[in-house]
């Protein structure tokens, strides 16, 4: 049907053409056989013997289904075409081992062999921010956030490209004159959504890249975004997802990163907006509540994400809480107990004081003597008071 | 100073008018000495010689301080008038092994020796819904929610009667019928605030109950606010944290539920607002994402709270995504897929199909029969076309 002679081409631009990414066949014969002589076997006009370590792990018919799979895209000058276009766009191939090999993909059950890319892909920690793209204005606005300042601490952001959160997060690290990266589920002649194809020439203006696993002419159909999506998670050390439905695509990315022992948070929003519930649940099962870039800095730590600019709270949250009581919260404690005790408008004498505060009469005296010092209570004929009208507290 | 005979006052009740909550001192000179010696000592016209235990644990200094703290409240008269008090306002003591005793609080490091009670209290699952005085619309709504929804549920909801979500829980339950239980921080002759009096009523005669540990005469003074919150604590099985601002005191109240192995959660809000910041902090140190009562009652099924309408989800979260093309969805996958690879407008052929859907042509043949059948797709002299205007599919 075919002929496997395609000499110009490499076996592995070659399979690129040919299988799917994550097709499990594909990679169980190239690594069987080698990348060559798989190509030879999936090239020929009928499907010939497979040493048994393959026809062990699968029926033949199950190979057979895989070889009628490969051949519609295995013929003649097919993958000369798409080497042709990925010149024609300016692009190139990267292949693992090479220094701008993003090697988290290596982690994947089915890394790519190679990829399909434009423009640079820095070495840097990463962080993914993806989510909805019905997304909210203030999920925009805390995905563009979130690109700006993570930028800024020389993280390097990755997402999908998709309207709503990815966009959002996008242009964040292009406002903050940042390199992106941007995961197209289509070949790079095929950049979806085209709404965005002006952005995603700034992306590789801006020393940032753009990245397929599939060739330039490659349309971005549905169940290609679920294999882009794989790679999101596998590329990042880090993953947030800012808006998300219960049912959502951000959400199936999020468990693959967990999956892959990725760090992956979720922005909280209001608990009624079905626009958050997948975040939400998102946090229940693990993820962690994400408000800003620090707490995605914290969540990189571990990689060198976050080596200054960490969130100074640890123990202010659960000390003691604070009131409008102008100021006599700072007051030492024995001076803000007397203080709690003296009656709001009457004054009152130091017996009842002490039974009322709980405390030694020489340390209700002691106490009121401090107050005075400091305006807050007088000694009156009726006994002592606050002083009304409260003066502010110094430090 | 003072006479230590006052024989119609129990002498737990003497203790109760004259130590604070969480009186160290108090608790372990009553443990060394029995209740009845213990009064002895404190009423005392000066501190006498006291066993090696008590020295040995604090110095002597220490314990003429105590005394002195004491000994304005035990002169004669003032538990008695505590106790007419008592009567006057229709409350009665409970004590530890009674029926309606909460049990948690025996849990706490200074638990309780007796409650100053009005009404009664119900023995059942119980949830704290607490949170900040300065509660939102939303906020308060969620607080009301889940006081009717829990209570629907036969889960017994207390708080601390406060403005904002406090009241806004104790609401739900009053609206619902079912009793609730409002922990005082001041006497029962006190109740705070008061503009809440009406309310406080209703729960009376509803059946459930208002608590103090503290005698009716008593002002909610600040510092029994944090006495009083550690009671709400440990009287739960679960505690939910409506909002809360970074530093407040619903957040020390979960702090102190945590610590007592309580299960503990809060209500997230949108991530920009300050009223959430500390629900949102919560959950970031472990605390569980509350969305609505059935989360609460997860929490609760260790104790029963939870027998029947569980939420059912599961594995919908990280299923396949949803989309907005109609009905494709719902598809088998190689039926999606050829529609996927079959061009938005123009008609195409069986390889081009093929090679685009990365399937074998008899596989795509297959499809393309059903999804004729579905009305999805039709051929035409130019091949293979989709049927523009989708029909609805059915289940």
């Amino acid at each position: 049907m075919t002929s496997p002679e395609t000499p110009g081409v490499p076996a592995d631009v070659w399979w690129s053409c040919v299988a799917e990414p994550g097709d499990a066949h594909a990679r169980a014969l190239r690594l069987a056989l080698g990348d060559e002589e798989a190509r030879q076997w999936a090239g020929a006009h009928t499907p010939g013997p497979l040493p048994e370590v393959l026809t062990a792990s699968a029926s033949w018919n199950q190979w057979r289904a895989a070889w009628e799979r490969w051949a519609p895209r295995g013929r003649p000058g097919e993958a000369e075409r798409e080497l042709e276009m990925l010149d024609a766009v300016g692009g190139r191939l990267i292949r693992p081992g090479e220094p701008e090999w993003p090697t988290g993909v290596d982690d994947l059950d089915q890394p790519p062999n190679l990829l399909w890319l434009r423009g640079h892909l820095p070495r840097r920690p990463t962080a993914a921010v993806v989510g909805a793209r019905a997304a909210t204005q203030v999920g925009a606005r805390t995905a563009h956030d979130l690109g700006v300042e993570l930028s800024h601490e020389g993280v390097l952001v990755v997402s999908g490209g998709a309207f709503g959160i990815d966009i959002a997060a996008h242009r964040g690290a292009l406002d903050e004159g940042a390199p992106t990266v941007v995961h197209l589920a289509g070949g790079l002649a095929n950049m979806y959504p085209v709404a965005h194809e002006d952005l995603f020439e700034q992306v590789v203006a801006q020393g940032g890249a753009l990245v397929s696993e599939v060739p330039p002419t490659w349309r971005p159909a549905k169940w290609r975004f679920l294999e882009r999506n794989r790679l999101i998670a596998a590329h990042c050390h880090a993953l947030v997802v800012v808006e998300a439905a219960m049912r959502s695509g951000a959400l199936a990315t999020a468990r693959r990163a967990m999956d892959l022992g990725r760090e992956v948070g979720a922005v909280p929003g209001p608990v009624t907006s079905p626009a958050s519930g997948g975040c939400h649940e998102l946090i229940r099962r693990g993820g962690t509540l994400v408000r800003d870039s620090r707490d995605v800095l914290e969540m990189l730590a571990p990689v060198g994400g976050a080596t200054h600019d960490m969130r100074e709270v640890t123990e202010p949250l659960f000390g003691t809480p604070v009131d409008n009581d102008r100021g006599t919260d700072a007051l030492p404690p024995d001076q803000r107990r007397v203080w709690e005790a003296l009656p709001a408008r009457a004054g009152t004498d130091l017996a009842r004081l002490s039974r009322a505060a709980g405390m030694a009469p020489r340390q209700v005296l002691t106490a009121l003597a401090r107050l005075e010092l400091r305006g807050l209570v007088r000694a009156d004929p009726r006994g002592w008071a606050r002083v009304r009208s409260l003066p502010s507290m110094g430090a």
